[in-house]
């Protein structure tokens, strides 16, 4: 599907649909700020969504956790006629703010969200799936993987890497101020918008830290902007 | 359900079980932290996953949105058998930190989240369900309501409000510090965390306040905690 022109009609957006983008660039740069998504799959008719991180390679989405995760097994699962797997959905949000009007009805919250669908594939190929561990690593914390130590083989083994390509997607976005009924913009309040933002604070040194290891800078400066 | 013993087989946690917390008492103060939440439905087998809001009225999860939402309207259809509404799953994430070990492979996350298992139900009963807008708003931004235009009933006709019971249901939850293997307490690096939080900026005044409106102190100081 990776010539589609997006939306498909399972991603067009129905609601606000001047909120929605369907171009790489919007998408690629709401995925590359966030790195926590929610992860949707179905067990016998019963939706589960489980957060988890991921990281992105081009248009494709790397998502990894313990071998023995039932998700992760679940994305895995082929359907028995047609040998594909699961359909699944991948879905990042930012919360950017909250906006306040002068109605309750038209309060609302800033926003940008994507969301994937798509099918699994297990990385198989042991080049592929170290590679793919330290885009998991490098886009949440960038130039923490050559400061580790790095994985061994019962590690690698103990560990699962899904690759989800993104093909068939959507972003919606809120900007702005609250956006209010004209007839109410007299009402005698306070109207406007609180900014939200995920901020780190002052690293936490480990109790057993070796002396003279001091915070790095990308522990004492961690931002996704 | 309501009077099962949680875990059930479908919200018993496989991995990390130690992380695991299946009380009210926790789940209650994580969903009463977030007003975020990620809701899983299915269509044609295919999952999505879409962000909203939410509240909370004891044992009960409001949420609301445009009655032509397709989420909302996937939520409530019935089953042409059973005429019982589709499964949905409710995940609400806090992010806590980053956590940063020695080895690559223990590298971690500090949250809390809760998975939610049920059917929703459209809440009809015009008392009802302007408590439950109440409930929504004052979840979000306590204090907002009162300062607000109320709803008419062309906004309350074109607000949909669906109820999901808080009867099967987990938490996760993974806190403090990294955890190495004994032998990697030597490795030359760094470990902490850091911690992340999401915090409020200052309130962004309206273009169009009318004058002698200051930011009122729930928007000057949002807090979660």
């Amino acid at each position: 599907m990776s010539e589609t022109q997006m939306p498909s009609a399972r991603t067009r957006v129905v609601r606000e649909p001047h909120r929605a983008a369907y171009d790489r660039e919007t998408v690629y740069r709401i995925l590359d700020e966030g790195f926590l998504c929610h992860v949707g799959f179905v067990v016998d008719g019963q939706p589960f969504v489980i957060p988890t991180s991921y990281g992105r390679n081009g248009a494709s989405l790397y998502i990894h956790g313990s071998a023995a995760s039932r998700m992760l097994r679940q994305m895995q699962k082929k359907d028995a006629l047609t040998k594909e797997a699961a359909p699944v959905c991948i879905t990042v949000t930012l919360l950017d703010g909250l906006v306040l009007a002068r109605s309750v009805f038209n309060h609302s919250m800033n926003y940008r969200s994507v969301v994937i669908l798509g099918k699994a594939t297990l990385v198989d190929d042991p080049e592929e799936k170290l590679a793919a561990l330290r885009i998991l690593s490098e886009h949440i914390l960038p130039g923490r993987w050559d400061d580790s130590r790095q994985p061994n083989e019962r590690e690698l083994k103990q560990t699962s890497v899904l690759r989800v390509p993104i093909d068939e997607f959507s972003a919606k976005v809120r900007q702005g101020p609250a956006i209010d009924d004209e007839e109410d913009y007299s009402f005698p309040t306070w109207a406007g918008v609180v900014p939200l933002e995920m901020v780190a604070g002052k690293p936490i040194d480990d109790a057993r830290l070796l002396p003279g290891k001091a915070a790095p800078d990308y522990a004492r400066h961690y931002t996704r902007k």
